[in-house]
């Protein structure tokens, strides 16, 4: 399954690195948690970080009522939303021809609110993507947090990943000259937990925290 | 110095957080390469990832001519910037105080080209924010790369820049339960550098390559 392609979700530079298929967006939207949220308000276009998590061909975002994103994207009007995973720095032999290895999705929707008997599926989703199996270990909201939290779901109605791999490319001549080339890969990498000053005594993190990894 | 605060700029929820001064921007942004920028199309918001370098209130971005976000950004219309360093998971005893540290750096201004004689200096800004060093190692770039390469400058109009750190907060009547809380800290870690392929006998990566930290 794959989404529509039109001007807007058109891959214009390096189109041999598009996507536009539903499997290889999830697989980018699952392998991160933080995406940057662009919305316009009097033609001010403002991009915001938040977390999320994706069900389905839907991705769920949460905040504050008061918060100036919440509040205007649940009028409904358009969103991109754009995750990207930085993997490497692809070092060539001539400045040009230095680039990065990545993979980034860019997903196009309206975003609506979820309604109160589905809030805390959709939180529990969000919180799965960032660390799976946490949920079942602490307070569940109270009636009183759910109604402090709005939850929004994105439908995707179109999206374009992208994705680059592998060494650098030169120009010809190049690979003669005296310079070293090639990648240096970068990792997001989970350190020991640190425990709460406050932590009650006797416990200790469980498996998913000491194992977590992104 | 600090940039002016408008309802543009403000930050809305756990205003705390917010800083408004240089100093603190310049070292968000400084600590990071790549940016997502939010610019508006008939309407419609776009987010796109791209690496950047700043030089003193000036951020320096680059594409190809034929690049959607530089075609539209070199008109001038309204860019929003944002950086954002995602430094550990704060796993609070109830879900709703679940958190992240951060860093995120939002910036608002203005784009514009520039000028074919100062191209290079600013590749080698955006080139030395990515690896310092790294640019005197390689080819520069000749008469034709330049000319396909549009270099752009966004002057800083406004910004916020916003932190978290330390430990979880809970209800004080959840630190008796017996959930572990603390953080989870996240680091970008850069992995051994592997040698391209087609790379000329005898030669071995320079220590700003071996020695790459983020």
């Amino acid at each position: 399954m794959s989404y529509e392609v039109t001007e807007r979700n058109k891959v214009k530079r390096v189109p041999q690195r598009a996507h536009y298929d539903k499997e290889t967006l999830f697989q980018i939207l699952d392998a991160g948690f933080l995406c940057h949220v662009g919305f316009v308000v009097d033609g001010q276009p403002f991009v915001i970080p938040t977390i999320y998590g994706r069900e389905e061909n839907k991705i769920y975002l949460h905040g504050a009522t008061t918060s100036r994103m919440i509040a205007n994207l649940k009028k409904g009007i358009p969103v991109s939303l754009t995750v990207t995973h930085v993997d490497g720095l692809v070092l060539a032999r001539s400045a040009f021809h230095h680039s990065m290895n990545y993979r980034s999705a860019v997903v196009f929707g309206t975003a609506r609110e979820v309604e109160d008997d589905q809030k805390e599926q959709a939180l529990f989703v969000v919180s799965e993507n960032i660390m799976k199996g946490r949920w079942d270990e602490v307070r569940k909201p109270n009636q009183k947090e759910l109604k402090a939290t709005t939850v929004l779901s994105v439908e995707i109605d179109q999206a374009s990943s992208k994705i680059r791999t592998g060494p650098p490319k030169d120009e010809t001549e190049d690979y003669e000259l005296d310079i070293w080339a090639g990648v240096v890969p970068l990792n997001v990498v989970a350190q020991s937990p640190i425990d709460d000053n406050d932590l009650k005594d006797g416990l200790s993190p469980s498996k998913i925290i000491t194992r977590y990894s992104i």
